[in-house]
Order: C-alpha cells, then sequence, then structure tokens
C-alpha cells in the first residue's frame, strides 16, 4: 500500500492515461517520500515505487526511504528506468515537462524502448502540493509564530542611523538563535530603495521619516512563510501614508473575495480595481500572490492571466504593492488559508 | 563594441552557424553582463545584446547594465526575443538545451515565426566560463585565504564532545564575521557518518580516535571554494590512517597528470590505478573532481567517461576518496589551475 501522498499521485493515472510517472523535480521527490532527495529521480508506478540514484547517496537513502525500492544507476538513470519499466511489463510513462530540460528529454528518448510512450504532461505533483494536509499547515503556522516575533524584533530593531545590512546581521543573529532558517534572501529596501520590488540589501543608512521595506520568509524543515510589512519611521510623509492605506485596503479587498470555488484571477484583479480608482493600477506590475509550501513560490500563481480556481487547503500570499519609481515602494503580504467558507488569516495582519 | 566576455561569445558564431543566441540561464548571464541576473533571459546578437527581463527588474536592470539594451516584456520572454530577431533581420538562434524544460522550449516553438530557425545547443556559455580570467582566480584564491583560516580555525574546534551542529555554528560565525558566505552546505560528517559522501550535519557527539571529514565551501562575490579535509582526533586507528595516506597518494599521482593537453579522464584514472593496488577502487565510487567559479559544480567535470581535454586556465578540484561502509570514510579535495606545463595547485595542501 503507497502512502497517501503517492496513493494521490497513483490516482490521477487513469485520467492522463500512464501505468507509471517519473518524478525529476528534488522537492516533489521529497513531498512524495519525505525524505530529502538530491540528484534522484522517483518512478511511481502501480507495482511499486522506485528511487533512483547514485553511489553518493544510496546508504542515506536506504536509511530514510520507507516503503519504497532503491535503485543504484550505473549506465545512466533513465536506462534503470526503462530497466524497471520492461521488468514490470508497463508501457505508459508519464512525465513533467517542467522538470525536465530538453536536452535531458532527448536522453530519455534516445534510450527509450520501443514499447514504451512517453507522455509528456505539467503540473502533476505540484496540483497535489497545492491542497496543503493539516500538518503542512501546521508546520507554516510554526514559521508564522516566529516570523511574527521576528518582525516585532524588526520594529524595536529599525531606528535611524542603522544600516540595511545591520538591520539584517540583526535578523539573521535572531532566527538562527531560535534554529530556524530562511525560505529566500531577505529584502530590506529603505527609503527610495523600497522602489524596487527585488531590492537587494545594501549599506544605505536608514533614515527619519521615509519607509522601509522588509521582505522576509522563515524557514523550518522545509516549510515556509513570506510576510511583507512597511515600518514606517518619524514624521511619515503624507503621500506614503496615503499611499500605504490604499495598499491595506486593496489588500483587504482582495481577501474578503478569496474562497474555494472563486477564480484566483477575481481576487488580483479585485486589488487592482481598488488601484484603478486612485489612478495607481500601473503601479501595481506584479500578480498579487502565490502559493507557499516546501517552495517560496509555488502553485497557484495569483495573476489575472491565471485559469486557476482556488481550492479548500491552499495556502497563498496576498501582496498588492504601489511601486512609485524613484520615491517609494510599499507592499504588504500576508498568508492565507484557503477555506470551503472563504479564508483564514494565517498571519497576524497587526504584527 | 561588446564586452570581452560577450565577444567571445559572439566568435563562437560563425562555427555553430547562428547569428543570435538566448542565454537562459542565470548564472551565464551574470557572467557575460557583470550584472546579478534574475527572472530574466540575455539576447545575444551581432547587432547589439538585450536583456529581456519583467517589471520587477526593470529599474535594477537599468542602474547595473552597461552596454546592454534593457527590454520590458509583457506578452512572453520569447515574443520579445522574436520580435527583435524580426526588427534586426536575425534569422538563426541558438539556444542551450540544458537550460530550457520541455515545457519552456514548446512555449518558443508555438511563438516562432516561420522565419525562424532554433539551433539546440549544449554547453555554449559553459565552455567560456571553463577559462578562468586572471581576476576570477584572484577571486577563488581569495576565496581560498578565507578557506584556509577557516580550517585552521575548525582544527582548533574539533574537539571530543562537541557535536556536528555546534562545530557548524562556530564555523557559520567565524565565516560570517568576516563578510564571506558559504558555496554549499557545509558537510561535518563526524565517525561512521563520514562514510556518507554528502552526509548532513547532526547532533552527533564527536569522540575521540574518530576521523571528522569537513567538506565545505567560501563564496565572496559569487565566487567559490571548495576544499574537503579529515581532522584526525586522539588516537587514529591504523585502518583510518592507512586509508589517508592512501586517500593522499592517489591525490598526489592524480595532480602530476594534470597538464593542458592531457584528457582529463586520465587523471580520474590514475586515482582509481592507486586504489585498484590496495583493493579499494570499488570505494572510490563518484569522479575526481569538477570546475569551480561562479557555481561550485562547473565544467568539466573529471570523470573516467568524460571526453573532455585540461585546457589552461581551467579551475578544478581533486578530491578522490574511500568511503567503508558503515566504518568511515577519507576524502582529500584541493583545487588546483591547469597551466601549459602542469598545474598549480591554489590551495594549501598542508592546511
Amino acid at each position: 500500500m503507497a502512502n497517501p501522498r503517492l496513493q494521490r499521485l497513483l490516482d490521477k493515472f487513469r485520467k492522463v492515461e500512464i501505468d507509471a510517472f517519473l518524478v525529476t523535480k528534488d522537492v516533489n521527490i521529497t513531498y512524495l517520500t519525505q525524505f530529502q532527495a538530491s540528484e534522484s529521480w522517483l518512478l511511481v508506478t502501480k507495482k511499486g515505487s522506485f528511487y533512483i540514484t547514485d553511489f553518493r547517496y544510496i546508504l542515506e537513502a536506504e536509511k530514510g526511504l520507507k516503503g519504497i525500492s532503491i535503485k543504484k544507476y550505473d549506465r545512466s538513470m533513465q536506462h534503470t528506468v526503462f530497466e524497471l519499466l520492461l521488468d514490470l511489463g508497463l508501457k505508459r510513462l508519464g512525465f513533467d515537462e517542467r522538470h525536465l530540460s530538453l536536452a535531458g528529454f532527448k536522453n530519455i528518448q534516445k534510450e527509450c524502448p520501443k514499447t514504451i510512450v512517453l507522455i509528456g504532461l505539467c503540473d502533476v505533483v505540484e496540483e497535489i502540493r497545492e491542497i496543503k494536509e493539516k500538518a503542512e499547515v501546521d508546520a507554516i503556522r510554526g514559521c508564522l509564530k516566529l516570523h511574527h516575533q521576528a518582525i516585532k524584533f524588526l520594529r524595536q530593531t529599525i531606528k535611524p542611523g542603522i544600516t540595511e545590512f545591520q538591520v539584517l546581521d540583526q535578523l539573521e543573529a535572531f532566527v538562527k538563535a531560535r534554529r530556524a532558517g530562511f525560505s529566500f534572501p531577505s529584502i530590506i529596501a529603505s527609503g527610495p530603495n523600497s522602489c524596487f520590488p527585488h531590492a537587494r540589501v545594501s549599506r544605505r543608512k536608514i533614515k527619519n521619516n521615509e519607509p522601509v521595506l522588509i521582505d522576509t520568509g522563515i524557514d523550518i524543515n522545509g516549510y515556509k512563510s513570506d510576510l511583507t510589512r512597511v515600518v514606517l519611521l518619524g514624521k511619515i510623509p503624507p503621500l506614503v501614508r496615503e499611499v500605504s492605506e490604499i495598499v491595506k485596503d486593496a489588500q483587504l479587498k482582495a481577501i474578503a473575495v478569496i474562497k474555494a470555488g472563486v477564480p484566483v484571477a477575481v481576487a488580483d484583479q479585485e486589488a487592482r480595481n481598488h488601484f484603478k480608482k486612485f489612478d495607481l493600477e500601473q503601479y501595481f506590475g506584479h500578480s498579487l500572490g502565490h502559493g507557499v509550501g516546501l517552495e517560496i513560490h509555488e502553485s497557484p500563481r495569483l495573476s489575472v492571466k491565471s485559469q486557476a480556481v482556488f481550492k479548500s487547503g491552499m495556502v497563498v500570499t496576498v501582496e498588492p504593492a504601489v511601486y512609485l519609481p524613484h520615491k517609494f515602494g510599499v507592499r504588504i503580504e500576508d498568508m492565507v488559508l484557503v477555506t470551503e467558507k472563504g479564508c483564514e488569516v494565517l498571519s497576524d495582519q497587526t504584527a
């Protein structure tokens, strides 16, 4: 009997007409096996699953993997995959076109026996990962708990005269002392630096009367959080205050429409419509948010172009923003859990 | 006039019969432009080069890029690529099959105008990056200088009773205080943990009379070092000492044959032949080494299967090893610069 995550993958086989699926992306293998995978492939079939790796990882795999056969490859990974499929009498091999380079695909094609058909698919495991199990939501809550403490600490730390780098140093020490890590390189962008959506931390000294945009993520055992706050120091210029309020309202409006069954584009559009009222929509150049879990950016992407629909159990960020070039930027980012009735804001919006 | 790195790429165009090349891998773009790239493509043509990115990165790109036009894409990156090629009257577009997913390639194919031909290539920029410029070698020397200090510090820090995690903490603090980073997650593997080639740091307490394998990398401004040492504590069991000496000799023999013009497989074979004399060759399951530069694992890979030949200016690791399952492992890794006359060992083998 396969574990529940592998079972969810197996349950998809009939619909996409495959009898085996090759998982080639590390984080998807980690998700399905709960084993920290690297330099490996996972072959999932109705007749058992196989973890294929090389010499360097065999001992660890034997120690860490349960209910999955371990195969050391010699010639090539695809050679071992096809040997297994021929042995098992399986013919239709699915794989994810997003997680295989064109060169990698050509190598597979070259060694593919005539009796086996390759079926290119997209986002097969990602769709399963979109819906978080209770334990996963709890893991994210754990990240957020520490994240809220880190934000509180930052609000005390950020003072005029301190540099962005010094703030980063203190934040890193704070998080490290609590045995956690970061899910991406922190953004600490003061004054005009805040108008770069993905600013790099600099030697700039933080001044009074300016916004400091802080976008950070906590990582605990692979699960992640992602929050953005704008710390306002001293006497806030009226334009900064006004834009901050507009961004906050855009976020609240977007959150208000999030609910299982609603297209994700609707939430993005809701924030955009709010900005339109103030002629600010051209300054919100990215999408509203994204899924978070084992990766910092997961499916679904909350974009106007997306065809996706909110499903109960998704955990997504809601992060509208206004970037006024050469002036400043304001982004407010929280994380929500989609439910049948609406959504639960997982993060503390007052932190 | 293109910068020298772009020029080296342009110089390859005639041989592979292209008049434009699409760079889709971040680190290759960073190398060619000396700008820290993310979420972007670089289109290199004889009629100028174009950095294609989205809203989020435009301002930074405008600040950081010299002599390269910046294009913001709206519809899709490939759409902008093809618009540019049509404008310039260019017809043969090369790209790297290793740095484009099958799904990404299909998207490009879908939007490709009939007059433009796609030419799949491999390792085009990687081959240029194999040969380090003087400034790059100096950057690596800078990493090694700190790396030697870190090893010295570790030799003082590692004592019976300290856990692997505690050693890691101290190492991290040491490196951070010197404003440097790590090029990969450090390996600190004590006693039987050392037989896992890619062991993870654990809570294990280091004991007397056992080997501690330390594989770390320093990163300064993107350039990297990679060294492995085995720290021997207390009274070393005769087998550990014997294996250590054999591994050291294998390394010296491999280094002795490295020279511009020699096939890389020869160096790997040299180490393997030495192990054969002691019936240990089956315990050396990985290849002899790899290039190091902006990435921790770069071309060439020093493997028996490789067709590559050493070229003057390559910087590679030489890391033979013997892993005795459930007992212990010994790996000794240094970095060398290939020259016309042989090679220069960049790292301090006595550190």
